[in-house]
């Protein structure tokens, strides 16, 4: 359990401990016959610690072979530096070439560009700025998982294939086998879900607190840097609350999340900003120590319309659904930070929401970041079957199909309310990486499928 | 935070608690006009809260009129009642019906049969053997997270759709989308991944020790109590491990995650014992409390060969594929518990394993388990790339599109070892239930995709 990363966290603790064994990977090998430095990463942290190698106990024709991306074990005493740029040191007393790398390993020095190593997400991790990214990807997972324990969220498995495709917006994928009869049945539709938000609300009645933390797909062909046919999302969804109660617990979720990925990324977030985001602290820093904006979204229409010869689309009024224009000039420009936009005209929001008094709008919220749009949306559900049903009539929605999930609205459903935050784009938001195809390992878009 | 749990676990603490609020759902609604005893449950537990309700302040109309399944509000002073069945009891000052159920409510007594639950999975959470199960399985699945995150593991996302289809096993289901253009491109393959492992395996080199816990499809026709179509995997992968080093993390993890759930799900492993499993806390006790036993294959099969006049399949000789009755007898009578066999034939295991010095066998591990068979299948993992190559030719396996993969080998890669758990067959195993259909909230299996 001694990793890179302690070691270089904790120098004074690990200062002298002798005989200390490591296996990890070549990041750099220079120097000379007499005195080589080679720096070595274990996957911990995108920091290397450094290993020194001097005198004649060593082969210098086997360390000259010794290429980047190779794996070796090294035994030695761990020295701390403190007048060094390094906290701490490995003075090797003997060295292993466990695997080494062949010419054609494609990460020969750092500056490979971000789109190029989309072409090789096998081995793009290694890198400094896709192995942050992916350090902190994971921590943000755990994270999550561990706020939701913390505050007694049930894990809920949302089905993956299914014959409901949620919101009736977004292209569902098909699922089929290669059998004559289809494997799901006659006339059964089989599609890859695009929300688990349905049958999470079916646990959530029973469980109170649920959350699912899974993949979702959707066949967009849309080619944009914030669009992914296969991203994850965490949809969690709270019996007896209100809008205000999901907006409150997707403003703490977030905040508690994102200090905790701070405290423990800390070298990934150095070289964030010193490579990809100079403000980049400071902008999570102003989210998680502010209170969180809300605004009415009638009340966000009137801003925007002070402001509408700046936008493409000025067709600013009551009815208008948000274009990412619109969206970051509230985020980023109105409140220089996140913003819940609440009560959305129905038109053209999901059927299930519910619907407010004055007829027009639903008890829905989005919240938009800086640099990403919208991160989270969410609502609270309609609970009153006649108006459910209505809403259902009037979109089309075939009745058979989702008659399961109206009868919950007889079997004492008091109402709930949740959301759902696109895992990928909380990535993006946090380490200020701007495509999505870099913060998930191995992407999947409109005509590519790599590996 | 007050759950029902807590207040049952510590009575103590909560007695005398006055003016104590909860919004829960009605189990049962007995007693008369001047007393009556409604049992409410808020899904932390499986066990109820029973709230009293004496005196004329009450309308017993009202009360009349909540059914089980309702959704209420109840006030009240929580009162510690050492001398009942239950260890404390809330006597309500006030009660408020939030939502009744309707006269279709299924849920009308607990002796529903649990097939007949299979058809209405969207409530069946709401009896107390599937509350039971499933409140066990996201406790597990949130211990398993736990565990790899106390031991440093990265959180990986593989990818779902994909145009790898893993062990070459096992029918993969077809992606597709409804426009003319194939979504991913021409002659491309889109699959769901019936595996994570070769792609956690590239990151298992650069970030040491990774896992993934996602789910995994196979469109297998079969109509077991074991398969599903769709079932989440633990696939943990660790760089520089060999077999041995697997076989333990495979052990350690499983003891691990089994106490902390049963610490944790105390009233759901005493329901489970009474109405499910009697000996189901010995049985766990035994393998958490044991050494693991490992045998090889060639040692299991002379064991099987000694009591073969009992099995249907008697042809007992090395290159045997283990059936079920096999892995059964070894792990319920041989040694009564969990056993890993060892080093498997070559030839029908899966080609990126390691192969043994013998020419024979393959660095493999499966982990049987009483009741269940195969739990956990694992290996060490073939680094020579020719060795690897020649197996992948043998078998088959289009080169091209597995070249990546094999390149792996090429790039640093000192070998990695990992394994696949089944999640929800080590839900069955731990809460004695004996059908996959029951431990996951909406099964799917050929001809069923309901809701």
């Amino acid at each position: 359990m001694h990793t890179i990363k302690l070691i270089l966290l904790r120098p004074n603790y690990y200062n002298n401990w002798e005989d200390f064994t490591i296996k990890a990977w070549v990041d750099s090998n220079r120097g000379n016959n007499k005195l080589r430095f080679i720096n070595i990463n274990d996957g911990s942290t995108v920091k290397n610690l450094q290993v020194v190698l001097k005198g004649k106990e060593f082969d210098f024709n086997l360390l000259d072979q010794i290429k980047n991306g190779a794996a070796i074990k090294v035994i030695g005493t761990l020295k701390a530096t403190p007048d060094a740029p390094q906290p701490i040191e490995l003075v090797a007393t003997s060295i292993e070439l466990l695997s080494n790398t062949e010419n054609d390993y494609p990460i020969q020095n750092q500056e490979i560009n971000i789109e190029t190593l989309r072409e090789i997400p096998h081995v793009r991790h290694r890198t400094k700025t896709l192995r942050s990214a992916m350090l902190i990807r994971s921590t943000l997972a755990q994270e999550i998982h561990k706020y939701f324990m913390a505050n007694d969220f049930y894990l809920m498995s949302s089905p993956i294939i299914t014959s409901n495709d949620g919101e009736g917006a977004g292209e569902a994928f098909n699922v089929s086998d290669n059998s004559p009869e289809p494997f799901f049945g006659q006339n059964k539709k089989a599609t890859l879900g695009v929300t688990g938000q349905l049958h999470a609300e079916s646990y959530a009645i029973g469980f109170k607190k649920v959350y699912t933390f899974a993949p979702t797909f959707r066949a967009e062909h849309s080619n944009t840097k914030k669009h992914a046919a296969e991203f994850w999302m965490v949809e969690p969804e709270v019996a007896f609350y209100e809008l205000n109660d999901v907006v409150k617990l997707a403003d703490h979720m977030l905040k508690t999340v994102i200090k905790a990925t701070l405290a423990k990324c800390k070298f990934e977030f150095d070289y964030l900003e010193d490579h990809i985001d100079k403000n980049l602290r400071n902008r999570l820093a102003l989210f998680t120590g502010s209170k969180l904006n809300v605004i009415d979204y009638a009340d966000a229409i009137k801003e925007l319309a002070k402001v509408k010869s700046r936008f493409e689309n000025q067709d600013i009024k009551f009815g208008l659904d948000l274009a990412t224009e619109h969206e970051r000039y509230l985020a980023e420009e109105l409140f220089n930070g996140p913003v819940a936009v609440i009560n959305f005209p129905k038109s053209f929001k999901a059927f299930y929401m519910h619907q407010n008094e004055d007829g027009k709008t639903v008890a829905a919220f989005d919240l938009l970041v800086p640099g990403i749009g919208e991160l989270i949306g969410g609502s609270q559900r309609e609970v009153r079957y006649d108006k459910l049903l209505e809403r259902i009539k009037e979109i089309g929605i075939d009745q058979e199909e989702i008659q399961w999930y109206l009868d919950l609205r007889k079997f004492g459903d008091s109402g709930s309310s949740g959301f759902g935050l696109g895992f990928e784009r909380l990535v993006m938001y946090i380490t200020g990486l701007d495509n999505i195809r870099d913060v998930i390992p191995y992407p999947r878009t409109t005509g590519n499928i790599r590996m």
